[in-house]
């Protein structure tokens, strides 16, 4: 399968995040892709080529325009003010009663556009966001081309991502601006699985009210685990969508393969129902069960059956990077969904 | 005048909050008060007493009581999973599009419950969250017992906290509890005047739909300054409340006693006009031209004169203590004012 990948990507690495009330080491940094770079280069997957350029309205017809305008501008404005020794950090949040007033303050803006303290935004930010976007985008093409199935190495990722509000490292949704690309190559029907230990709130916001795009998510359960506020069970779409969204969370600390496997047939079996043209996976890999900041006990050979389930759908299919945190395993990890996928096509 | 003052306010001391990106030591500590209460006994502002203890129920008249649940036993709980080095404090808050649910687990509910990074909770806080309402309390009883002013010096302070957020310092809201109280008393018509630098959208937003408690804020502009969600002009009230919600935000680093002066008058005037029965001050120091975190430019002696000015309202006043950060300065100003208000009573 062929893979897209830029070193455009690396030019986003922030300083820390906040975790358990102090500053600490951003568990998402560069080495995450170039250790996944490495082992699928080792293990022969197939062709990395760079990225196309594309322009920003293929990722403005997800997301809000003034929120993509905040992206590229809010460096500069805070750099400004602030100096550059800080990566752009929100301080302060809208309060459940605010009114939706975008305020003209880069401190306001910040805290109106993200919902946690696992964003920044820091000189390179900008340039790496918009090249992991078009490294979904091309991915998307080399579906739209006619090839069974392509990788888009992400980074930083996109699942967390709103129209308008960054959070768990999360700037641009990938595979949203991935699906809508695709429905606008003529796929009327598209389908998203998101195997991310933690659910995919942004992906779930974007398509609530849609009935084109199918998301179905397995992960934590939000009542325990970031990101709280979304991915529980009975979020099912609204609207039009209703029907269209599928959450399965799942207990902390005691999900191994044999619960997961279930959950992971659950979703296929929505899926083939709602009877899509294109497939794409949202492939984190923080199920497994040594990944620093995640509880599920999955094991480095599960993800290897975990590609083969996947391709046991007979779909068109887009892996797109998310997260995984165990830096070592995280290639292998990686590496044994794609294999699992690639060597089961007949 | 009678000051109510507790030294358990002193058991709130948190490690740092987080500004600018990184962070920083808390401009919110216990010598705030202790430089107030030094310079209120050596200017002979009057006899400084305890506050009496009243049940929580005071309290949940104007917070939720999830809330308060949430403020005693945020510590315990976050002690138990993460250890006592550091501060609870918020990570993830809800998204924009969430729905109101509150999570299980500790670092959920912190960000359901809050709004910002200036506030956490640690070993004491909660006994003196309490304490510092039971001032407020004990200043309205005061009023209520005929005496025509008091001051409740309260740490922390309120002003920022509705009815289930915590944010900018503050938990429980103070003067709210207050307010209810005296309206609890048989006070039909309670207004409430912020004169703190920062606007007070706890205040507003717990009697934003009520006509019986009419809420004044002078306060600079929130599209420039904390808290940035709320403050605006065209904030007027909603339902019952229409009308009884007035915000003054002044353009930040030009704001003198001149203008600040004209913008108190127009709040005196529609005071007046309301016609209520008492009188609240929520009463911030960071107007001062030398506050480490605020733009305005009042001066020493402008406060003896705003005390004079609040006084010629003609109104029982009960004064309770928010921000203000000029450490040595601070005690000086709000003597100032309290003075300013108590040498004018004819």
């Amino acid at each position: 399968m062929k893979i897209v990948y830029s070193d455009d990507q690396r030019l986003h690495a922030l300083r820390y995040e906040m975790s358990g009330g102090e500053p600490t080491p951003c568990f998402e940094k560069p080495s995450r892709a170039d250790m996944v770079l490495e082992q699928v280069i080792k293990r022969n997957l197939g062709e990395v080529l760079e990225p196309k350029e594309y322009s920003i309205e293929h990722v403005t017809k997800v997301h809000d325009s003034g929120y993509i305008a905040f992206l590229e501008n809010c460096w500069p404005a805070w750099e400004a003010e602030f100096g550059a020794a800080n990566d752009a950090t929100p301080e302060a949040f809208p309060m459940h009663d605010f009114r939706h007033k975008v305020p003209a303050h880069i401190k306001g803006q910040l805290g109106y556009y993200s919902f946690d303290l696992a964003v920044g935004l820091s000189a390179g930010s900008w340039q790496a966001i918009k090249s992991s976007a078009n490294v979904a985008l091309s991915g998307a093409d080399i579906i739209a081309s006619g090839e069974r199935t392509a990788f888009s190495l992400c980074r930083p990722p996109g699942h967390h991502a709103s129209a308008e509000q960054m959070g768990g490292y999360c700037y641009v949704n990938n595979v949203a601006v991935a699906a809508q690309h695709l429905r606008d190559k003529g796929y009327k029907k598209v389908a998203i699985l998101d195997v991310d230990y933690h659910h995919g709130n942004g992906t779930q916001s974007i398509f609530y009210n849609r009935d084109d795009v199918f998301v179905a998510s397995i992960h934590g359960d939000p009542d325990y685990e970031y990101p709280y506020f979304s991915g529980y069970g009975d979020e099912t779409g609204e609207g039009a969508g209703l029907g269209c969204n599928l959450n399965i969370p799942l207990t902390l600390h005691t999900t191994d393969w044999v619960v997961y496997k279930e959950a992971l047939q659950r979703c296929i079996a929505a899926i083939k129902e709602f009877d899509c043209d294109v497939l794409l996976i949202s492939l984190g890999l923080d199920t497994f069960e040594n990944d620093p900041i995640s509880s599920f006990k999955l094991k480095s050979e599960n993800f290897t059956e975990m590609g083969k389930l996947i391709e046991s759908m007979q779909l068109s299919t887009l892996f797109v990077f998310e997260g995984g945190y165990a830096v070592e395993d995280l290639g292998v990890n990686t590496a044994n969904v794609l294999l699992g996928f690639q060597e089961s096509m007949a």
